[in-house]
């Protein structure tokens, strides 16, 4: 992806979401989106953090996905600092099965929406950045069209 | 918002969703981004839905809100027949407070997203809406700014 | 099966329901229940989804399994087209438990029920289908009276 | 409906659940199945529930619907002494919100199903009945294409 | 345990159970308390349960132990039989850990109690049991008395 | 209640308990059970409660009853210091309905149980504890027997 | 509490938390512990949230109660710009009775805690913050001390 | 650690508690914070408990760390015993996940606060335990100082 200007940024809170995540940026590839991915922590690494929402729009970024497990603050801290869409990934935990990074993740507050897709849903977010981008860009609206026919096919 | 062409097309499933929802049409208006509204069922009114979501993009439609509540497949069913981003808004139950909506909508299959912002999280999704058009489109993008500014200093 | 017209109709969202729906399928074949066997996803597939319920009373089918896992809308959309019962089966999933895929089904709207057995409840659905064709048609009664006596000596 | 022989037979565990259960009256003679009604605990009248249960078909009943909350064993205990299927409604506890009741009713254990319809379901449940009655009954089915119909148009 | 006449009569609803059961078994044998065991289902085998539970006081039964999962209604169908002091035991369940077992039993209606221990625990319902036969028996408070020593002391 | 020796000990956490407990208090009444009643705090007043329970047994008492809200220790605590048998009763909660209360209750570990009855069940509370003293004691026996017929004629 | 220098910091997230969090300023002053108090959004007022907890300590506050609900992040985002140790108190909610904002504040990961009191335990987190004040401090450990002792006269 | 008097008392419930809480007696060691360890429960061995909490602070004990599971009691009742902070560490249990262990330990009643880490979060108790001690002492708040610069250069 290294000759295309990202598109996609990806911020996941810890290496060990690395693993789910995969099946986001493998969709992203053969989706044909750029992307670029960060692993930043909103609490251990916060000012890396900000620093990464502040500047995305700036790089050309228009879609933001953020991954986290537990008291899955992450993309609420990135969306605060971005005028950017923010979909968020909450993680599978291993003793409350993800109910608390869900609800960490898709219970914000009134005036900075995260949005959510479904616990380890990384390909969907993929694909749902994607219709972001499709939502105005001819091209991406084709990518997904496809996608969509191939999957009936399938 | 006769003058423009709705960008953005709200759906609900049922009339009893309509006051919460206007979190939703007060903040696109206060936005300035032109909207549609239909209240059809996934269940009760199946092929209105379908004709509704997939004509959706070609009538210029370009973000799709759905708010149901309970068993809420309506967003599911909305993005099955589109290829255009499909917010969820889980309604509020009087049961099981809302857990069932949201476990509905936010726990979509691979392959067919719908992004939830949070239990009756109406105005956030109307943010989210904005969003996602600022994510390509400079004049969203100023709005969204604007926004989070005014918010900062309110 | 092939020489009786099917009476039960199998539907599941997914090729990985197909082992948990084995229990569903060796009891029909037990208790002497014809039936066929569909797999179509209420939203990767829905146009095929739609037809088969819509037709499924014409082919003789008189009551339909539908088997979903996480936001399992697939008895939902199913009964929105026909006017079957539809008895659901929600899958255990790997992290709720199935407690997503059992509200899904369950919480339906009024005037559109989905009747749910327990999660993963296969066998009981069979069993539930059989008993639905037994409410007036005397040899299906014949056969969960044995089955009954059978399951009380065992 | 006393002209009639009752062709669907409710059942609930306490005078307290007949508010909720008068949307499953209702809607009964509305769509024209006559029923009957009784009130019996499975565990404060558990040989009225019995009695009851066991002598249903005999009685000329097709369908039960059984309502109950809390540790709702109502619809369990009537389906180990009957052949015909039961329909299980969940009522809302004050407490728990009907988590309890739905879970009570819903994981039956293989062999003894009860299909439920969602918490406080009443009306559903009447139409889950009629949608038995008219598997295998033409009229019946008759009333349930006329109900989807006039939802829809509605 | 054959030469005494059993004070606990302990009921599980599937041979499933028996494994889990065993720390309960074990206890009452660690703790010189001489019981009956059946293995009988409410819905399976509902006459064998309302038999044994009716008679149990008259064979010199003191305290019933009832074992089930899922929608674990045998304590309850137990207590509507015997004026015996039953306690349940919910058993741990694969897809909810035993939440639904656990309120299937403990949530019982006004007037006919079942009195629950942990999940799974199988070896403080013995306990419980000698602690019921030591509200009134010297013996059996001598017996509880001197486990709780041991166990401080241990 | 004065002049007999009371024999059941009912403890609550809270003097905001006591409108629930009345529930308990007036069945005792009615089954013409002795109690006494104490208010005490397993965190606010512990050596009351440690006090009370350590010197129950001694005083007659043959059965505990323990009422308490949220982190309901009382039960618990109030087990640790006596061989007698403790019922426990979980306050429903005004946030998270009494599962809180519930589950603090019944998860006790291994070796010290507290049996419990449904959220705010004090009546069931007063029965259990009827039907312990029955397990031994004829009179209480026929007290049950007679409540039972009682209920069953209701 | 003008005269002397604050040395616990409470922070919480809307206007609306302010009612419940009376609770906690008047314990603190019924304490003699000085106190300030700010009102910030972690989402969208993030700069005022930084700024106030990264000098909160060279304030001399030594001690931060973070009050929000919902998606709560509040608590983390403090926690990440200060040494301090940071309470958390989970605001009830009206959908979920509060469960989501106790697990978006308690399920910190690894380096970066916030200990939190109950649901809406806004006087409890002064009586903690003043135990940690108390923990070196040896006038608050006599206000900690004295406190205990008239509550266990009261 | 023999040489130094410690500062933090961890109590835990049971021998199984041990391997998760080595992550907090590292965390600890690695800070440089000395400690003291004890096994004792709340309900097997309470005089242990009660004495142990009752001279903790005569010690030189500033701060205790409860680590249990289940119906987690011990946190709120070493709490009643001592006017230390207690930090609760909820214990991941094999049927519910934690939860019951987590509302039994932070649902605490007023007057008398544990607060709560994570599920498991032994590592995050000796932070958090660390940082009351560096609210008033330097050379502990300079740790905790170092370690978030450790972290965020990680």
């Amino acid at each position: 992806m290294a000759e295309k200007t990202p598109v996609v940024g990806i911020i996941m809170g810890s290496k060990s979401d690395l693993p789910t995540m995969e099946g986001c940026t493998a969709e992203l590839e053969r989706l044909g989106v750029p992307y670029e991915l960060v692993i930043a922590s909103a609490h251990r690494t916060p000012d890396k953090v900000h620093e990464w929402a502040a500047t995305a729009a700036d790089r050309g970024i228009k879609v933001i996905i953020a991954a986290a497990g537990k008291a899955a603050h992450l993309g609420g801290v990135v969306a605060a600092f971005t005028p950017l869409p923010v979909i968020g990934v909450p993680m599978k935990t291993s003793d409350l099965g993800g109910l608390d990074s869900l609800l960490s993740m898709v219970q914000m507050p009134s005036g900075v929406p995260v949005a959510c897709v479904a616990i380890n849903g990384s390909k969907n977010a993929a694909i749902f950045a994607t219709q972001i981008l499709g939502a105005t860009m001819p091209e991406y609206r084709t990518v997904i069209e496809n996608m969509k026919r191939e999957m009936a096919e399938a």
